[in-house]
């Protein structure tokens, strides 16, 4: 065997190790007894361990100095670009930081999930003072071995590639560009009639069959996938076994609905990595930028539009058997287009959504420079919060302990939403202008258009590219603020002067 | 940390990944879309693979070597001499016939999973044929390394310390006692009422509704543990999340509910190992005879009692909401208590069963020593059907083809079946003396005093003792034919002369 082909055994048990994971992850939101939880715990920390043992085992090293000799073509090469940055991740942290991180971000993210609930920070103040502190050697660690700034570091991890300098830019522009924006819709959307909720209650059963119904028109493959119901919906499961989940309110069916058409994007995003390159780098998704904007690519983009709650309307209310104003068309739109300053992140609306990720980068920001320690938070946030969107949290529960990311130690992970947002904005920019009929044929439930161009322009292309050339492939330009702004003004300011 | 210290720790993760491929085995049962096969074959190879890795590693060896100069107590001793016993029947198996010998069992059993209902013995042949070979080969290397005869090697994987010259003992006693006591049964059930048929249908929620109060009634905790559906009944999952499965049929709920009360057996019995040995082979059931005595003690011993039947009657009309003489207890307990010749190992009364499993062991072991070869197996199935049974099977699908062990490479697991039902009957007289009041307080739908008993002298035993030596600790005698034979005499032969 090449050092090539042994790198790529290497990589496809690491792989099918990550797919085992995947399942058993799945199986404790939505299966598994309660009483399981210690001996799950035991069982993921365990691949956990073989599979770092396997990332980081020194004849990983000697085979990609090894592999530098043979000759690869395109995608191979990128395959050992991407083990390459595999390997400098996993070895930079240093071994007698695993254990303690995992520790302090279990035990962190389990005191924040009853505490929240009681709006309990002292409760958690200690824990995230511990873990803080992890976080940033771990990240000096990272940064050193990475030579890149500390945040930059973290960064690296849920977006290879993106660098703070980027974002800073990019962010300062929505941040000039979004307040007079947010200020006119609000104004605009006073002159038009006001929303009119669906009264319920909505069983679970017809809202299952509903979701069902919309996923199959999102080709969902339920030969390859499931869904499930979990208090938090996610989008997982393995390789060629792609499951979501979402969780039904009786008595709103709208956000459940459109949290399906999210994960299903994301879903679908796995479904069509390159099927060749499958249990390889090479193959796998690009990180949570390009992963975000594919679910809000489906959910806000198309899912949100005009054409498509025009076309789900009608089977809205077959499926829920409604009646009456609140389901017509117009409303609905108006119902899913509605914009608010609000408190809760995962509430907001696609105009003030990067408001709130702005604030949370700012903070963790400061937090791992040390510019700022645990204990400001609160104060830092509502400060922000006032500044950027305008109202201020009456509670921590609502305010700085309302995200679960800081409490598990996920510091890096917020600036790929709203990254995301606007990549989703530039490929379904161009999209249009690939297929220039695309939006007649999701009026008409036709999603093979939209769908067909992702698999080519994204999906199939794996890890080739990094992000940002991905998104140059794709779009013929670099990631900027323009197809984002410009998207909000044609939708939510579009009869505006 | 000591040698022991250090051979318990790999044990732990062995028992860990153990767990994991519990889990994963449960879903792909229950829940994986068909689809996903492929990936979860490789998920699950990859882990039998890690775990075959960390079983054979030399440095097991070194360590099983340096364990003899420390001091252990009783336990620990036992653990390590289980552990020894995993590592020879692990290392034991050359490496060159672990992957040619799960290629040939999966080939054969998925060619099995078709052909049988096609009646094909055709298509299996050739894959039987292939797969004995190796068996045979890998029988051969095991009774190398463990000095005993071919047979045994096999044996001991599924019974610890079974012996076939055992065997064929307490199977003779059984095959010259039973044939006059079957006809002396069927005589007797000639001048007893016809059994009534409970007519449904039953619909699958109400009979799931119905199992469910079953086994809380035998102590099932469900915070630890699930009840779901699949095409075939088993007990699995992990340590602390014990799942079993049954299956409905929607006119019959007779089998599915007695299903149920048997895999709760097996279930209970991996709850009360003890916890203290979690995840060391010390803590571990103690082989297939054992775990099937506690099924069968579950359901042939208390099950399918005049007492348990009496009491599960007004339940399960309630639950099923059923009426008339069906319903009544008398009639009930004369339909768990039936007693015909049959074809089919897996249908069978307890009075029968042990025939079909003697024709089985007696097939396998000749076919294992070259005596008669695949080709042979149609024929010489029929033939000792008609000397054992008294009936010859019509087709190969209710013959030679009825049961998936051999076709996956099972060979020497099938005296198990029968061995677990004479301890089950062993175990369940002692009880009933230690016990005195047991079978008043079943029939009073009070299970503490069995399970009590079985988690003191059974359950929590582990693998403390050898399988005869346990059955010798908890019934004060070596095991033997008697008290199966008397129970079969007591319950089926009570009122006769």
């Amino acid at each position: 065997m090449t050092a090539y082909e042994k790198l790529e055994t290497r990589a496809r048990r690491l792989y099918v190790l990550g797919d085992a994971l995947g399942i058993l992850s799945w199986d404790r939101e939505v299966m598994m007894p309660d009483g399981a939880a210690p001996g799950r715990a035991m069982q993921m920390a365990t691949l956990l361990k073989l599979r770092h043992e396997l990332q980081t085992d020194p004849a990983m090293g000697e085979l990609l100095d090894a592999v530098e000799a043979e000759n690869l073509d395109e995608w191979q090469f990128a395959n050992v670009r991407e083990m390459r940055h595999g390997y400098l991740h996993a070895t930079a942290l240093p071994g007698a930081l695993v254990e303690p991180l995992e520790h302090a971000r279990s035990e962190c993210g389990h005191t924040w999930s009853k505490a929240r609930g009681d709006n309990d920070w002292a409760a958690v103040l200690p824990k995230l003072e511990k873990l803080v502190a992890l976080a940033r050697d771990a990240g000096k660690a990272k940064a050193d071995a990475m030579g890149l700034p500390l945040y930059d570091a973290l960064l690296d991890e849920y977006d290879p590639g993106r660098r703070s300098a980027q974002v800073d830019q990019l962010f300062g522009e929505l941040e000039a560009a979004l307040p007079p924006i947010l200020d006119a819709v609000l104004a605009r959307q006073e002159t038009q009639p006001p929303v009119i909720w669906p009264k319920g209650p909505f069983s679970t059963e017809r809202q299952m069959a509903l979701s069902k119904r919309v996923m199959a028109l999102l080709q969902f493959d339920f030969h390859q996938g499931r869904l499930d119901v979990s208090s938090h919906p996610f989008s997982g499961g393995a390789q060629g076994d792609r499951r979501i989940t979402t969780r039904y309110d009786e008595d709103d069916f709208t956000t459940s609905l459109m949290g399906t058409i999210h994960e299903t994007g994301h879903s679908q995003y796995e479904a069509g990595l390159p099927q060749k390159w499958a249990h390889q780098p090479v193959g796998d998704n690009r990180g949570m930028t390009i992963h975000e904007s594919q679910s809000l690519l489906f959910e806000m983009q198309a899912g949100r539009s005009r054409e498509v709650v025009s076309h789900l309307a009608p089977l809205i209310q077959r499926e829920l058997g409604g009646e009456g104003p609140a389901w017509e068309p117009e409303n609905l739109i108006r119902l899913y287009q509605h914009v608010k300053r609000g408190l809760i992140r995962v509430d907001a609306d696609e105009v003030t959504y990067p408001l709130h990720v702005m604030l949370r980068y700012r903070l963790e920001r400061q937090l791992m420079a040390e510019e700022i320690e645990v204990a400001d938070l609160p104060a830092a946030w509502n400060e922000m919060m006032q500044n950027l969107v305008g109202i201020v949290p009456p509670n921590h529960k609502d305010g700085v302990m309302q995200d679960i990311h800081w409490y598990e130690g996920i510091f890096g992970y917020f600036p790929t939403y709203t990254l995301g947002a606007m990549t989703a904005a530039q490929l379904f920019a161009t999209l249009k202008k690939a297929v220039p009929d695309v939006m007649t044929q999701l009026e008409a439930g036709d999603w093979s258009g939209l769908i067909g161009w992702l698999r080519e322009h994204v999906h199939g292309q794996g890890c080739r590219l990094s992000s940002d050339e991905l998104i140059e492939f794709a779009s013929g330009a670099a990631l900027s603020t323009a197809p984002f702004l410009g998207h909000l003004k044609a939708r939510y300011l579009r009869d505006a002067a």
